[in-house]
Order: C-alpha cells, then sequence, then structure tokens
C-alpha cells in the first residue's frame, strides 16, 4: 500500500505507524491503507480513491457502511443516553435482545451481552462449564473463536502455537471438510459419517462425562469458509444429546445473514443450547457482541450468581446500533438478498472462475460469504489481492492459500457484478504473468 | 427498586428481565432501575426521578453523562465513518494513540486498542510473558482486573473462587492496606516496607527468573480504594528491575483523572513497562480499552507478528470518543478539578461523616476516588444505598462493608454538596433506625 500523497493522509499514515500497535502483525512491515471514508459497499481512501469493498472489513460490515438507518440510531442514543452500568435497564438493551432472540432458534431464551466475539466465546464456555459442572470443551481444528487466551486456546488455528501451555482442557477434532478431506472420503456423505464417527471416537477415549460443551463455527469462517455437509449438525445434536454435552454454535461470523439465512444453523435445522455472536449484529458500527443461551442454562443462575460480567455489558448506543441493523435487515429483507446473491450472481461467477483458472483448486460457500482456494504451490493470492486494490476493489486474502468473498449483504448488483469482473481481469493478468514468470506446478 | 409507574418504564422494566440475563447477579432477583436520560452528573428514570450519580455508573462516566463534545465527535464520526478493520489506518485512531501517550509516562511509546478492561489486561500480560519468555504473572489479593478466565483467575477476589481451576500460573501476594492489615504493622512506613519484603519473600520462593510481569491496580479500585503508601511503587519498581520483571499498572478504573492525576501512577513517580487503561479513556460512552507499552516491549514483535488481536482493535468510532473526551479533559482541567473535589470537598465531608458516624471505620481515597468503610459487623450499606436513592443520590455498594463515593471529575460543586449532605441526611436516619431496631456491636 503507498502512503498517502495528501499530506494530511500522509500525516494520518506516520502517526498511526508511529502510535498504534497493529494485530496480528509484525509491527515493522505495517503498510496500512489510510481511509478516510466509507458508503454502502465502497470506501474511500486518503487520496480519494474509492474501493469496492468485497471483505466487508473483518466480514463484519453485513450492511455496508454508513447505513442511514444505523447512523441515524447511533445519532439519537449519543444525544439521549450513550451509557449506564449492567446493572440498569435501558430500552435499547431490552430491545435488542428481544430482536435477536427473535431470529434465534425459539429454545433460545435470554442473551448476555459482551463487547466482541472472544468474549462472547468466553462467556459461553463459562456458562456451560457451570451448568454441566464439567471440565473439558470439544474444538474443531481449523476454527477460530477469538484471541484472549482462551478463546485462543480453544481455537484450531496455528496463531494459538505461540500462547498454548498445554494445560488447556480442551480437546480438538475435525470437523468435515472434504476438499481436504483427513477421513479419506470421496463424497459428501462419506465426509458427514466419517467425522460424525471420528467425533465419537475422540469423545469414547476421552470420556464422555468429562465434556461440558462442544464448541464449533457453525459454517467455519477464518479457517475457510467450509459449509459442513447436510447431515453433520444433526448428527452433531445428536452425539451431544447423548452424552449431556451442551452445543455451543459460535455464529461471531456466519450469524446475521451471512450465509443467507439469519443464523448459519438455520441452513442445517438443529438447535443449539447456546450461540455466540457479534460483528453483523450490529454491522460492527459499535462493538457489541454476546451469548443466547436456553432458559434451562438462564436457570442455573437463578438463585446463585453468574459468576461474569463486564463494564459495558449491553451497553446502550452498541444495543441501539443491534435494534437498528436488525430492524433494517427485516425491512430490506437483507437476509433473502444474501441467499438470491449467493445462488444466482456469486456462485455462479465464481464457478466461470475457476473453471477459467487452473490455479483455482475450489470455490465454495453460500450467500455472501464464499472462499477461492489455490491449488497447492500456488503463492500468488497477495499479488491478485494488489492487483485488485490497484483496480478499486479490496479482497480478504485468508490463510495461505485462500481469498475469501464477502460482500456486504446488501450490496447492489451491479456494484457486485463490477467488483466480480474487476477479479475476473485481474486473474486473467496476475496469472498470466506469474506464467510467464515462473510456472506453477500442476498440483490440484 | 420499584418496577416503574409509567406503562413504558414498566414495558422496559419487563422486556428487559425477560430477555436479558445480567452480569454478577442470580437472575431471579434482579429489580434494575429503568434508564431513560442522562445529562450531567443527573440520571433520570423513567418515572422522571432525577438521581445525583455518585457512582460514575461503574466508575467510567468520568466526564459525566451526555458531555456535548463528546456526543458532538461521536455523532459527527458516525455520519462519516463508523468502523473499519484494525489493518486499516484512520485519524482517530492514531490521535486517540497520541493523545493517550500524551499524557503517559514517556517511556510508552505504543498503544494497543481493546474494546474493555479485561482484554487489555489480557493483552499486557501476553506481552510481557512473550517479551520475557517467562511463564508466570504477580498478582495482589484484593484486586480485580476482569472476567475472562485468564483475567478473572488473575483477579484476587473470591468472585474468582467458581471458575479458578488451580492452574493458573498466578501467584498472588499482599499489597499495603494499614486500614487492614495483613502485616501487623502500625505506620504506612511499617506497613510499606513490610508489604515490599512480603513480596520479595515471595518472589525469592517462587523462584525470581520464573515471572514474566507483576500487575496491580495502581490504586485498587473494586477491592476497596486503597490508595498505597508513598513509597511503595518506587519499592515494587526497584524489585521488578532487579529481577527482570515487567511491571504493569492496571489503570482501567484509576486511570483518566480519577485519583487527581492523569494516570494513578504520577502520585507515586514510578514508571511501569505496561499501563492497561478503559473506562475514563472516552466517559464510557463508546466500548474502548487498551494496553501502552514500551518501545521495547513494542520491539520484540518487530519482525514476528505479535500473536493477538480483535475485529473491533481501535475502533473508529470509540476512539472518536476518546479524542473528544481527553481534549475535553484538558480544556476543562477536569483532572485538577477531580484532585481539588478531593482535597477540598470530598476528603473533609467524608471524614466529618465518619467522625459523626460510629459505624464508619474508615474513609480514604483522593480526587474523585473514595471509599467509606463499614466497621465488622455492620450490615446497613444496602440500606443506606436505596435511602440514598429514594432521596435523589445514587452510590455504589462495593463488597459487603463498603460504600464507593465515585462522582464524576466534572460535577459541579454545589451540586457535589448537595449529594454528599443527601448522603449526611441518609445516615443520621438509617443509623439511627438501625441502632433502635438491633444494636450494632461496638467492633471498631
Ligand atoms: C467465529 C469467530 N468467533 C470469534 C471471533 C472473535 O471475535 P472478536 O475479534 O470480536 O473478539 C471471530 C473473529 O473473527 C470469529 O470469526
Ligand atoms: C482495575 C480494573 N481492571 C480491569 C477491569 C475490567 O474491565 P472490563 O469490565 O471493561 O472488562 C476493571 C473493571 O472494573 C477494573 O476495575
Amino acid at each position: 500500500m503507498p502512503k498517502p500523497q495528501s499530506p494530511l493522509g500522509a500525516e494520518i499514515y506516520d502517526r498511526e505507524l508511529e502510535n498504534v500497535f497493529h494485530s496480528w502483525s509484525a509491527q515493522g512491515s505495517l503498510d496500512p491503507l489510510v481511509v478516510t471514508s466509507a458508503e454502502g459497499p465502497y470506501l474511500t481512501d486518503a487520496d480519494d480513491n474509492r474501493y469496492i469493498d468485497f471483505s466487508s472489513q473483518l466480514v463484519y460490515t453485513n450492511l455496508g457502511h454508513s447505513h442511514p438507518a444505523i447512523v441515524d440510531a447511533i445519532q439519537r442514543q449519543a444525544a439521549q443516553l450513550c451509557t449506564v452500568a449492567p446493572a440498569h435497564a435501558t430500552a435499547s438493551r431490552a430491545l435488542a435482545a428481544e430482536k435477536i432472540l427473535d431470529h434465534l432458534p425459539e429454545n433460545l431464551t435470554k442473551v448476555f451481552f459482551t463487547n466482541g466475539g472472544a468474549d462472547a466465546v468466553e462467556h459461553s464456555l463459562r456458562l456451560a462449564k457451570l451448568t454441566t459442572g464439567r471440565p473439558k470443551v470439544l474444538a474443531a481444528m481449523r476454527s477460530y473463536h477469538g484471541a484472549t487466551q482462551t478463546t485462543l486456546t480453544v481455537s484450531g488455528d496455528n496463531r494459538r502455537w505461540p500462547i498454548d501451555d498445554g494445560r488447556t482442557g480442551v480437546v480438538h477434532f475435525f470437523g468435515p471438510f472434504l476438499h481436504r478431506t483427513v477421513f479419506h472420503a470421496e463424497t459428501e456423505e462419506q465426509e458427514c459419517a466419517r467425522a460424525l464417527e471420528h467425533l465419537e471416537n475422540v469423545i469414547a477415549i476421552e470420556g464422555p462425562d468429562s465434556f461440558a460443551a462442544l464448541i464449533m463455527e457453525t459454517v467455519p469462517g477464518t479457517a475457510g469458509i467450509m459449509p459442513p455437509p447436510a447431515g453433520y449438525w444433526a448428527g452433531v445434536r445428536e452425539i451431544c444429546d447423548r452424552y449431556g454435552i451442551l452445543m455451543i454454535c459460535d455464529e461471531v461470523m456466519a450469524g446475521f445473514g451471512r450465509t443467507g439465512a439469519w443464523f448459519a444453523i438455520d441452513n442445517y435445522g438443529a438447535r443449539p443450547d447456546l450461540v455466540t455472536f457479534a460483528k453483523g449484529v450490529n454491522s460492527g458500527y459499535v462493538p457489541l457482541g454476546g451469548v443466547a443461551m436456553t432458559q434451562e442454562i438462564a436457570d442455573t443462575f437463578r438463585d446463585t450468581p453468574y459468576p461474569g460480567g463486564l463494564t459495558y455489558s449491553g451497553h446502550p448506543l452498541a444495543t441501539a446500533a443491534a435494534v437498528a441493523t436488525i430492524t433494517a435487515m427485516e425491512d430490506e429483507d437483507a437476509v433473502g438478498n444474501a441467499a438470491r446473491l449467493g445462488t444466482d450472481i456469486i456462485g455462479p461467477a465464481l464457478t466461470e472462475l475457476r473453471e477459467k483458472n487452473p490455479v483455482i483448486g475450489d470455490v465454495r460457500g453460500l450467500g455472501c460469504f464464499w472462499a477461492i482456494e489455490f491449488i497447492d504451490g500456488y503463492g500468488g493470492q497477495k499479488a491478485l489481492a494488489a492487483a485488485a486494490r490497484a483496480k478499486g476493489l479490496l479482497v480478504f486474502v485468508a490463510g495461505t492459500n485462500r481469498l475469501h468473498i464477502v460482500p456486504p449483504l446488501n450490496i447492489p448488483d451491479d456494484v457486485l457484478r463490477e467488483g466480480l469482473s474487476i477479479l475476473d481481469a485481474v486473474f486473467s493478468e496476475v496469472t498470466a504473468e506469474q506464467d510467464a514468470a515462473a510456472p506453477v506446478e500442476a498440483v490440484s
């Protein structure tokens, strides 16, 4: 990313690098894009370049930028009541909880609010442990649940390695993922059956009574947007029921319409005991997360105080943004739109892209939640993202071999098509150059 | 708290109880105050009762409610750019970091932003462990650092008991607190010397090379607002230097003017390696926290990526509120005002209260950060707080034997005096009633 030309932009760039320590980064090689404003599906930088945002930032601006109804709600709430302590009650908090529960499976009846995804996961695990009285947790390999000590430990992600002390009480298992099957499966049905069998084997040998909860992203996101086969979640539910293990669906990324359903679990028809959410709940306009739980779990703490809390639980400004976001999603049928975009536009376009570009090994997804995965040995995804940026398109580079195509759910069809055609052009250019420079080995 | 009379208020009350799971509470006995608006030092409930806010909510609305400059900044930022991913750069984030660093000891040069206090503490511990390569942490008894698994484990607070698995890598020591000395000290000098000696003993026996960090609230807050004796922090600094232990001052509650200094450590003249903050940084108008660190710690991650992050790190709306808050604090000399209120008004008034009320065992504090501690055997603090509320004053009930008097730093003198005289009246009434009903044992 070049440092901005404009003097003000250059100053912001310098002061950011001087004063701010950045997430997940080597601080010596930061080169951030200076963002000055954003609107709908577009982001504008300090040199007035405009970008189509296919990243939704970190997959959270589900209604795009500067949505007028959310901005208005924030402005009105700010004028009236920015904040109250969690012990009080306030309209935006009560209403936000109600609206969230309206769209979740009806066995979930109470919401505990947090500031983001990691603390939502922290509290879901605590609720499960204290409800069951059991010490251990099952979590998936190839997953991400946050970066507090506990949530990063739960994550099945190599970013865990530097902080994992091995005394975690977490047992990791493999979820289903046919494209990189670890079960030597050949069909989705086989992958599903073998993944469930593997889970059973892990539980049997680790001790069925030792597990408080199983936590899993309903559709794993950061690790590669890997929608599980149709029967998987029903199978997991059945196993959890059999052993008294609480089922936690982490919907921080997949929830709130991302997959073309209100919650990703709706695609699978199973009923979780706990659902964690953040991001899309208010399009990230104000930090907010939370965990929804069954009445049975809430009742564990009817007479005994719940040992947990946080200063900004149910923050009025954050929950006012959630009420406005969910209302706008209902009014605009953002969820139906996301489903349509996935089926009618993104899916077909990416399938065509794969057919034209042998460096692409797989494309997959649903709704506005798609991954382009490269064949082994290809390392050009950063060059592709940079070339796309130069043409006015922001795409998300994920892991070492993927681009994620995760636009806002309400991106206009023509902007979406424009972005996809930039992507197509960029693939032709960059892969042609790369072919010329150093042919990729033909590993499929 | 009675359920509101007004139909709208009653509806909010019911819907909050139906849908929201509350922090630190037995969910069966919630009875929240329905707050509808707030201005300066006042909060208004659903029946239009107005309260003087001596709680600053959870000790965080340091500039009171609806401060026009902060509200304006939030409204303008909301219109322009609510949010960008942490990897980008943006003006409010860069400026907020700069302004925070301006008021911290100058050896601190970089800020990592989080959403609140707990995640600030999480990352301070991780930064220390990875910088030193050491596994263990020293933390104080009688402390609170947050409620994620790791931060609650670090906290020296009985709320830790239900979640502590004993495999924590945390070693707890006693800090100085003459009023309840565990060192059989008779003077502050003795308490200080013996507390430092005790710390040395703990370190010697646990292994000086095993500790990455010592974490302590600069002035412990939740556990009782216990300003340490004058020489304590210099002594801690010296011990940390001797053993290569990084010194973390948790300023989540005590920072940003609460003690009448920008940071509580300024009262002691020592230089921390890491400072955690939240709450007062933007008066809690938008969730925000962070950790400031030395260049040496930041440089540990110059070439190696820092293994940690969060979706809303350096959130534009939250950091815009911080820039406005810190600017207003500078313009209005909120910090000098807090010092003056403590010395000229609160301190003298509470001293007089103690002289008149033998149930008070101790009053202590500085700036706008004061505790009233009752003698052993007295249990009337909830009745006092309820009586105060009935007269239009909100005070914070802390632990089992204290009230905390923690008004906004910019509370007008006459409102402060009015609140203190309500408190005086309430003490006379309630303690007279309690005397008549069941005489308190004369335990001093
Ligand atoms: C599935 C999932 N869970 C949890 C988190 C953590 O959320 P946060 O970054 O808000 O702590 C993320 C973040 O990307 C996520 O994708
Ligand atoms: C000193 C201290 N550290 C950390 C925290 C945790 O902050 P949060 O509630 O924002 O997680 C608190 C909260 O009161 C605190 O007082």
